[in-house]
């Protein structure tokens, strides 16, 4: 196969900026998004019984397709290792091996879940678009809070283990405060004020306690709100990305005008 | 019937500047509203059994008025064929289609209740008020932060398949976890901080990944408040303070409330 | 009794700038808190039956000092009728009334709580120290978002009476949706993310639209933090204001720097 | 003991700034966290049963290493009494205690779990990385809201004693509101939006002023976010964008993860 027809493939595959390319991850997106609506339904019993072989030969085809399209991957790339031991190489392995494992080690096969994860080359595509700004927008201001909202998660565990413990001392075990992890479980459902119901308190100090627990969740949950609003606020516009991806170390994220890779250093369009 | 009539009529049925036009709409809501309650009640079985007959005639006159406006609104509007495939045409049609049909097709009556959307045309009379731009101000806002909301919303999707999943793998089915529906359906109201309880974890990894569920809730739930905020914060303010100056002793800096001057105590506003 | 007496008594009862006003409100709300929580402590049945004598006598005790206290504010504000009628005088009323009442109609003992609107009066103390430019910042924001809020809440209470219809028609009886008024009820405790579980969807159907419900609360939510949070960033520094009631027409809210009631013209401040 | 060795075990026992003192927090900090796991495990009856005795010596081992660090702590600080009566030595104390005081007072081992609070050294830790910057952010920010957040928090407390009150006047006592506190408990529970479901209106008019209840805990729920995100946005960010000119083609705005200019490829930082 000459190179020209392989860099071709290159760019319909891995990348998103010409038609063929957008025209692929699509039909590529719809696929997953049809495989995984399988996985689902088969996991209902009363369709399972009925459809059950269809879905079972549907699943067998959509993996057949994903395994072929693994090898081209592969193939086609450049630097193979990277690819392979990339985020999207490693998850592209993972969504078709549960079935072939299936074979010998029963009940895996549930394990081809993972593939929802190939969901998110959406954002490949979306980058066309004008969402691309937006999406960055928000994963900007999300990584730019990422300090402050782990500062804020480490000070929200350490009170969930206190408010935890004490409740188990407070509460009756009949009340479902078993042991202290358990009440840690309470103390997160109520602070993050989800409030199952399954455990609850029941005598008065533990009620008291708990009242405590939730206004308190009322002025925590404003500080993550706080933090990322903040970041949102601040926000100037920002510069445009391309799709483009580094031929030579598979980086993504180039700048519109940049030529060279900024990791590197190599050229990334030819013409 | 002339053109003047008809021109007169068009701005009472259609528009709400003049006071009759005002008059129109709000007898209109205060219809709509009132055909709403008895929709509501007729659905009380207790009340159904006893005023189901009047409950049953004042819903065919309220549908015979509304039936009757709807002709009115074909006839005097310049361009028929906009107004009945409009949004409002349309709501129009389907609030009174459905008593008659059920002559036909029983238990489509119900139906009826699609002229709760009727009462977005409140906005129309408020328009003339000053919430205009307040209304206006809230859906620039939303607007302006549709896509980022759009993007914001499929990573939730994906997030909750994924999560779904992953709890359907590891709870036991007796828990509720029968499907992977039925768990993406509980991941939903975890992340979303609803926790109806009819679900609920029960095994210990399941509680703790439920954990991570609900803390991972309080991060992205600050991610649409932060996009709105932020929008909102875009928006100037208005002054709070009157430029009024008191005739008497010159002094500036009045409350836009007041009526005499806090300095020398005599009046600001003559009339 | 001479007048500087009565306006020496004034000062103590209705303001608080001086040292004696601060002891007597102070004292005014310890007195209301704790007959509040006698008033609590009564409701429950086990602590009645052993305590209800003395809770009783406590319960008499308070009321007749309140009473005694509403004649002494009668007596000494210079326009009466505009007390008796004020906020503030309708509530001093209410909150001993229901004692008396309680001789001829019984039952009605319970309405004593309405006194606990009387623990605003707390804001009158803080007005002194620094928390009085903070309580008013709140106010102002609130204020200033008083019609965004409440066209937010026009179209939330649309949106759950549309959404609790289409539930109630689509949801088994068996599963708590009885009626629509109902399903409405289902539908606002989803919509706000509190989430009881009382009433939960069966159906696969119901289930879909209650996941839309609410992840459509997530972006719901996020109005009125939004506007909220908007409003308090675009807040300047806040004039300073007296805790000085005008002797006249007893209006609150002067500035410091006011000599005259800028809203009858009275002086405040006589030295 | 010479005072230069006492200097340098004070800077590695209380100071995280050298290598040394670093690795002793870091230690320390595992340690807490293990005896922490340890208590959690124990509490757990099936765990308790196979491992109670490896447990058990655990605990004691555990708890010998603070009280010998507690006396070095002691021995080594300059102004003991200060130290004792600090915040963290009286954590430091209350942590070991317990186990002591169990052989004479029976039931008070699980008090041990004060420990926890030691886990809050943590962010001496983090104070030497850029985590102290983020940290103290959101520490100033809750600061300077503070009196806003006491204000608003007396307004709720006010608000959960009315609304409490009028639910328990109203409910039947079958459904859960037996006390007027019981009834309070129910209204924190639900104006935070925890909704346990274990106390729910089952009358009309309960669950008419429930639904009320919510829709002004979507309002309420604005106001600490509002706050805090307002005083988070008063904080300047970051820049983003490096000052490093490339050496080969000058050209600037290179992102700070760059290594190689993006323009020309010429590597920007040479060591």
């Amino acid at each position: 196969m000459n190179t020209k027809f392989k860099a071709r493939l290159y760019e319909i595959v891995f990348e998103a900026d010409t038609r063929a390319g957008k025209i692929f991850d699509l039909t590529l997106l719809i696929a997953i998004l049809l495989s995984i609506i399988f996985l689902m339904l088969e996991s209902v019993k009363s369709i399972n019984e009925t459809y059950g072989t269809y879905l079972k030969i549907a699943e067998w085809v959509m993996t057949s397709i994903f395994t072929v399209e693994y090898f081209v991957r592969i193939y086609i790339v450049r630097r193979r290792y990277k690819y392979i031991f990339s985020f999207y190489g490693i998850i592209d392995l993972l969504s078709v091996l549960p079935l072939y494992v299936g074979f010998f080690v029963p009940g895996t096969h549930s394990l081809q879940v993972i593939r929802s994860f190939r969901l998110l080359r959406i954002f490949r595509i979306l980058k066309l678009s004008r969402y691309v700004s937006e999406s960055r927008a928000i994963i900007t201001a999300l990584a730019a809070s990422k300090q402050k909202i782990s500062v804020f998660f480490f000070f929200v565990i350490t009170l969930v283990i206190i408010l935890g413990t004490v409740m188990y001392m407070v509460e009756n075990e009949a009340s479902g405060f078993t042991s202290i992890p358990q009440s840690i479980y309470w103390a997160i459902v109520t602070l993050t004020t989800v409030g199952y119901g399954d455990i609850a308190p029941v005598s008065i100090l533990g009620k008291f306690i708990a009242s405590f627990v939730m206004i308190l969740g009322y002025a925590v949950i404003a500080v993550p709100t706080g933090i990322v609003s903040s970041e949102f606020s601040n926000f100037k516009k920002y510069k445009k990305i391309t799709t483009q991806v580094c031929p030579n170390c598979l980086a993504e994220g180039h700048d519109t005008n940049a030529v060279y890779c900024k990791f590197c250093g190599s050229r990334i369009n030819d013409e």
